[in-house]
């Protein structure tokens, strides 16, 4: 008897110290196993700047990758597919399946789930000009809004509820403090229908994972991406004058503007232009990754915002300097006054990500200007170049 | 010469203080008489609580009403219009055009726009269940927000540029002050879908008038309808079991329900359950009319914010008692503990409203029992009861 109760702690230790960690570390490898070699992600938006960086990272880690892409900000010249998913196949060597579908069509995106297995949707799509975003608010709310809300329904209805979301700093509005966290209040402030958008997507996500405890979704909250991928195939492709820094000092230093135009020099900052965190895309791209697998580990649950930044604040004006530095020519600059919108400064508090994502941006702002630079030069009109 | 000076100062003199001031007069004049004799409104969400009584109202002052319903909402015997629409014609004797068309249905909207010279859109319809917007927030994202953006946009493209909106004083969560004017912040704490969609459709609103200074936008943000028209004829029809406080107690003096359960005993009001700031729905129905001629008035641009309330909060029991008093029964009700999401008490600051729509809430608590019981007794199951 007392021999029989001697062996049944034993096999309670065995169970409690061997089988059941054994259990839950099978589950843990088999969802990371499952995740790495054979899922399939639903990429919206995916060929444009940040969606094809992206890509490229996700078919380097042996991801299957959907496109989906509406191309009104894309260049493709009639082809099956658009000229930068061409270019991230070249870089990769593997495919991906793309479908010339809007976020807003119902019907058609219905049929992408319904095509394939898809276990995430990494959603891109959006319109992003924030000057424009002022003129045609309601695009930008039907797009933004409307199209994510249609795209969250079809996505449920297909079972698929794992989401991560293409969000913004902008939705903290003007900084109540600084470097943001991701407890800063949200959609006070913003000042901009893509702001405002960008927000309003955010809500609607928390609310469904509130109604819902299968979805998880992630939302990352950008601060300034610039660069392109070292092997300067993809890169930033603005149509028109570009709404951004970067595209715009390259677009000077390769000769296809006259000046760039500093807006503000007055502000409470250490040289009174602007002061912004500026995040190499190849590294907000890995955020992504890891972000996935966040989301496909076991112990995530509902939603979590993560702020994607290096942490470090850069003047116009160091932009410049250092673009200038990399290029080996001057910048012609002027300065002018304040654009209406604009905020003083911005940056991240980036410690989240690196605590829970496992994630930090590792490219300085050298390595931003020369991957920027270097696009320019071999892709001086874009895509459209080639 | 000095004469002809003096008799051209006496032409100047005529000019100033008579031929522009008349100007002026006649302009305002023929607007009103327009607006008064001719224009035609279009009514989303007609044959609800809120749009059906401002029917009334609006057909009392020789308007023309056109009426968009999708009767998710609404009791229809399967005949040409629902029961509310036709009861409406009862009281008025007028009729109303009904289509029975949902507003994210671009295409059929668009369609009512071609069939009728529109000059003022009232929008109405929305989802407002509260509970169920938490459980199914992207119903509520896509009809609210999405159907809203739609009809935006297909007034826009079909030029009419007028809107009354059905807005709520939940746009400012749980208030700051008290009471709560038009400057009270929004969007803050707003803690359910619901009240979120209607803070969503606000800003689209006030971004789409400053895109385009055409539009003019009036945001009536109710505090708590109540009460029914006097005929008895129209009145709150929940289907389901009410979830707001006086038709629920309407339905237990006539005994389709046990008893009111009263949430929560223990807020900070004189007697420890919430207050509210209760407004008789045919208040509430003039006051959109009142909004309607500020908006038809030459000198308003852009969009403006009123509160409808009276000024005054009642808590739970004084309504229970006032509704026993009318109704000369006994209430039944029990304390049970607070509902989450519901605030301690809400009342507004409705002096803008007067001062700008000359408009003031006449009806008190004692109208508003005796109304909803009227209603109660004639239509013990609501318009079904027909």
């Amino acid at each position: 008897m007392i021999s029989l109760l001697y062996k049944s702690s034993y096999v309670f230790v065995l169970f409690y110290y061997a089988v059941i960690p054994l259990g839950y570390l099978t589950k843990w490898w088999v969802t990371v196993e499952k995740m790495k070699g054979n899922s399939t992600i639903l990429v919206t938006g995916g060929s444009g700047y940040v969606g094809s960086h992206t890509i490229v990272e996700l078919l380097k880690n042996n991801y299957t990758v959907i496109v989906l892409d509406n191309l009104v900000n894309s260049y493709s010249d009639g082809g099956c597919k658009p000229e930068a998913l061409k270019r991230v196949e070249e870089i990769t060597g593997e495919t991906v399946t793309f479908y010339d579908v809007d976020i807003t069509d119902r019907a058609a995106l219905d049929k992408v789930f319904k095509n394939h297995k898809i276990d995430a949707v990494m959603h891109f799509a959006a319109l992003k000009a924030v000057g424009e975003s002022v003129r045609i608010p309601l695009k930008y709310y039907q797009n933004n809004v409307g199209g994510s809300a249609i795209l969250l329904e079809v996505m449920a209805c297909n079972g698929v509820k794992n989401m991560v979301f293409s969000s913004s700093a902008t939705v903290y509005g003007d900084p109540q403090f600084l470097p943001i966290t991701e407890s800063h209040p949200t959609g006070q402030g913003c000042t901009n229908p893509y702001g405002k958008s960008k927000y309003f997507v955010e809500e609607i996500m928390k609310d469904v994972c509130t109604a819902d405890p299968d979805w998880k979704v992630i939302l990352l909250r950008y601060f300034n991406p610039v660069g392109a991928h070292e092997s300067g195939l993809i890169g930033e492709d603005p149509s028109g004058i570009p709404n951004n820094l970067m595209p715009y000092i390259a677009q000077v230093a390769v000769g296809r503007r006259d000046k760039l135009q500093v807006f503000g020099s007055d502000y409470p900052t250490p040289d009174g232009t602007g002061v912004r965190d500026y995040i190499h895309i190849t590294d907000l791209a890995i955020g992504h990754l890891k972000a996935l697998e966040r989301m496909f580990s076991p112990n995530f649950k509902s939603w979590k915002a993560y702020n994607l930044g290096t942490g470090h604040g850069y003047s116009v004006l160091d932009m410049v300097k250092a673009f200038s530095e990399v290029a080996d020519r001057p910048i012609n600059y002027e300065m002018v006054g304040r654009r209406e919108g604009d905020i003083a400064s911005c940056y991240a508090d980036a410690s989240l990500a690196k605590q829970e994502l496992n994630w930090v941006a590792t490219r300085d702002i050298k390595d931003m200007c020369r991957d920027t630079w270097n696009w320019q030069k071999k892709n001086p009109k874009g895509f459209k170049s080639s």
